[in-house]
């Protein structure tokens, strides 16, 4: 794959192909605030088929405090990854199921089915939502939490945002996030818009995990959002985005009834921040 | 920077913390094509002051045919990159008189100046180009060519595009151009599109050297040209654009006079596309 050569400058030059190394797999990263949580998620995934020679294992600590916010995380993981697979979850997931086996040919024949996916998730909204009146339905979702269990089916569903929870990306297709962005909120809507810009396409798949904790929402989610929707409305002005915690008008101003919950907030509290 | 440690699932995890661990300050990857230009552009970086200490030098090789076009190999590149600042350059670019030093100052003056700075070259439209009248005036080129000698002076340069014979990016920072675009012209404005869009901004800077060679332009400059207008159309409907190439204008349909050549590529004919 590398080719060692020196030049006549007497400096070592490196020829590539493009055709990428891969190393593992899968590159698991993980945000990891708590010690107890990632320790469970790791076990989970040693248990569940992932091993030091299929995988590696990243953590983007936060131990000691927030050094990474959402948005910062992932950039600098895939600037450390040699996965064929990057995995961006969040520390408190823990596969009880689905394993390494299961994963793999997901994805795998998803790429058969479109070879321009980009994004891979567990929940999020669906295209075409706008024409789904049940609000419910306009998520798609496969996970297990504390608001019970749901399988939204073995087929690949196009969605136009995912939760953070749990991500996918193609190490030779990365998706990078946005740099005038910040905070813990809307960084997988946003990498969705990212994906969609780029030239690709984002699904949730079938690959169950278990979710544990409940999301916060405050005043750094609804900051959260607002930034979200004033940035993409300069360049998808007046279209509106269901993302797993509800509706955004994308453009400055979010109608009153979206500016804190909606039915589809409290129907589908999928967490989506600090935690 | 990295802890090894071993979690009770067995499995080795790295915990990585925000700040980027460089190994070298210029990753300095090339496209080629030709052995006897890349040797040239060699001994030119050797002879002023990049060495392997400071530098690593990378090939996209395409010595043996087309392996990677104009949007692919920066993507791979930059999965292989470990300096602070990643240059992407033509394999017929020779430096001549500014070396190491000069673009190492130039580009950490740029950080101070504007710290959302994302990609930094020697040729481009200038941003509020509408607004100059003289079309030779609405690029800023600092370069030596067989079309002559020019300085945009002194002082960073805003511009909305890029030339692709020389574009230095930032590793912490990085911009990845489009998946549905392809072929070789066209993918320094890409980049800087995305670079917009992602958050950040685009200079040209006092950096002078030799570019060798001269662009074709034929039925791929325009279909290039097309794709890329219909493409960012959809984010930046009616916007009008300067390439060094001439003025593109976002959407379907490009105007009759813009079909092949304007005032300003006839008289700023820095070369975009094969050699």
């Amino acid at each position: 794959m590398l080719v060692h050569a020196t030049n006549d400058g007497t400096v070592p030059v490196r020829y590539i192909s493009s055709d990428y190394a891969h190393c593992f797999t899968f590159s698991v990263c993980s945000l990891v605030a708590r010690q107890d949580s990632y320790d469970r998620l790791m076990a989970s995934f040693a248990a569940h088929g992932f091993t030091g020679e299929n995988t590696e294992f990243l953590a983007a600590d936060n131990r000691n405090g927030n050094d990474f916010d959402g948005y910062s995380w992932t950039r600098r993981l895939v600037s450390e990854c040699r996965g064929k697979y990057v995995i961006f979850c969040h520390d408190d997931v823990e596969l009880i199921e689905d394993g390494f086996d299961k994963l793999r040919v997901q994805l795998d024949e998803l790429t058969s089915t479109d070879p321009d996916w980009l994004l891979a998730g567990n929940a999020g909204g669906r295209v075409g939502w706008q024409d789904i009146e049940r609000v419910r339905r306009r998520n798609a979702v496969t996970i297990k939490d504390r608001y019970g269990d749901r399988h939204a089916g073995a087929d690949p569903v196009r969605v136009e945002t995912l939760d953070e929870n749990f991500i996918v990306m193609r190490r030779d297709r990365l998706v990078l996030g946005s740099l005038d962005l910040g905070g813990f909120h809307f960084y997988g809507p946003d990498l969705c818009m990212m994906a969609e810009i780029v030239g690709g396409t984002s699904y949730v798949i079938d690959f169950s995990l278990r979710h544990h904790g409940s999301g916060t929402r405050g005043p750094s989610f609804r900051s959260g959002r607002t930034d979200f929707a004033r940035k993409y409305g300069r360049f998808f002005p007046g279209r509106r985005v269901w993302a797993t915690t509800g509706e955004v008008l994308l453009g400055d101003e979010q109608p009153h009834h979206h500016a804190f919950g909606t039915l589809g907030l409290d129907a589908q509290p999928i967490k989506n921040g600090e935690h």
